[in-house]
């Protein structure tokens, strides 16, 4: 398993082969990202073979009832899934659910990287922090394209860690996330819309250099 | 295609193929629902199998950036999809995502069945409603176990279609959560769970009689 700060989010195969763009990279990377609509082209059989290359980080973002949110993570802890991103906005009881056993790894959502977010989700950041500290989350999702969001994230995430969107074409620059308080950095289009991925990722590793 | 007024969620094939459980009760019913856990299970082959058999809504519960959720949305139609379910939180562009074409019937959720419902989308409703109508919502997801917000949802929900869950096992009445503005129902583990769904259905139906 690579190690590092950065996440590859595999949202598009126009261009790679999910899996051959995991293998090449693999090595600059700690863990790619996917989403439903891989899964839906390929079935939850990928989560299983991406597994077996790196680590995998489910970005369902879960947002159902308490019974379908762990019925959801249950099919993805057995196919080998790393994490599951799920929206603290639905409340604890449907938090809790994904977090079904000590196995799951709980990603959740307080803020949101487009412009809707700011309608309802962004402002009400500081609860659903809360919310999912509560719930035993192991990381939340905040953007890295919105460095007060983030910094003001920072300071009261306590050991939960920061996985940040928006980094690259969405605009946020990597070190300045990480300087910012990002744990990890999720990388999509500049990565896998790119002809030298393997390029493209180790530079940014470079980049990141003492911050790695 | 069945007419009526009864939606029967598919969450669970434990004791009937879903395939088998939609063709034998498809002439009482106006659509059947599944979800994510299904769809894990089978593919996205089932949406276009169901499809075939009767009107099948999509209860994916979509909350990610409109990119993401218009991807999703692409291929849920051209399965052959009647209906997506996605949630009116993550704003307008989120929505608006998803019915990416006339083609598409968009049932926006602005209040849940769960207790976790409360802690911060169900006090939000009014204004949920108001970007689901902005969107170009079809239809709204509204609980049919809490008759007062039901009620309260249907005053202000004009042309919009109200599907109701929370029937049966959640504590809600068919005929009370018509009374109260639900223009479908959504019944799930009374008929999925029966020994007899068609005669769970067909009953059900007599019970609504002239409601239908």
């Amino acid at each position: 398993m690579g190690e590092g700060k950065i996440v590859v989010a595999i949202d598009s195969e126009l261009k790679h082969n999910a899996v051959d763009l995991a293998r090449s990279v693999s090595d600059y990377i700690y863990a790619v990202k996917v989403n439903w609509p891989l899964i839906l082209e390929r079935g939850i059989g990928i989560v299983k073979e991406l597994s077996s290359i790196t680590r995998v980080i489910c970005d369902l973002k879960l947002a159902d009832i308490p019974n379908t949110n762990r019925l959801i993570a249950e099919k993805i802890i057995s196919a080998g899934g790393f994490a599951i991103i799920a929206h603290a906005f639905c409340g604890m009881d449907s938090l809790k659910a994904v977090k079904f056993t000590e196995k799951v790894r709980l990603i959740s959502v307080i803020a949101m990287t487009h412009p809707g977010g700011d309608e309802y989700i962004n402002g009400h950041w500081e609860k659903l922090l809360k919310t999912a500290t509560e719930a035993g989350s192991y990381g939340i999702i905040a953007p890295g394209n919105n460095p007060v969001i983030l910094s003001r994230v920072k300071k009261s995430a306590g050991e939960l860690k920061i996985f940040s969107p928006g980094i690259g074409t969405q605009g946020g620059d990597p070190v300045t996330a990480i300087k910012n308080g990002a744990d990890f950095i999720i990388v999509g289009r500049t990565v896998y819309d790119s002809d030298d991925p393997v390029s493209v990722v180790s530079e940014m590793r470079s980049r990141i250099g003492s911050y790695d």
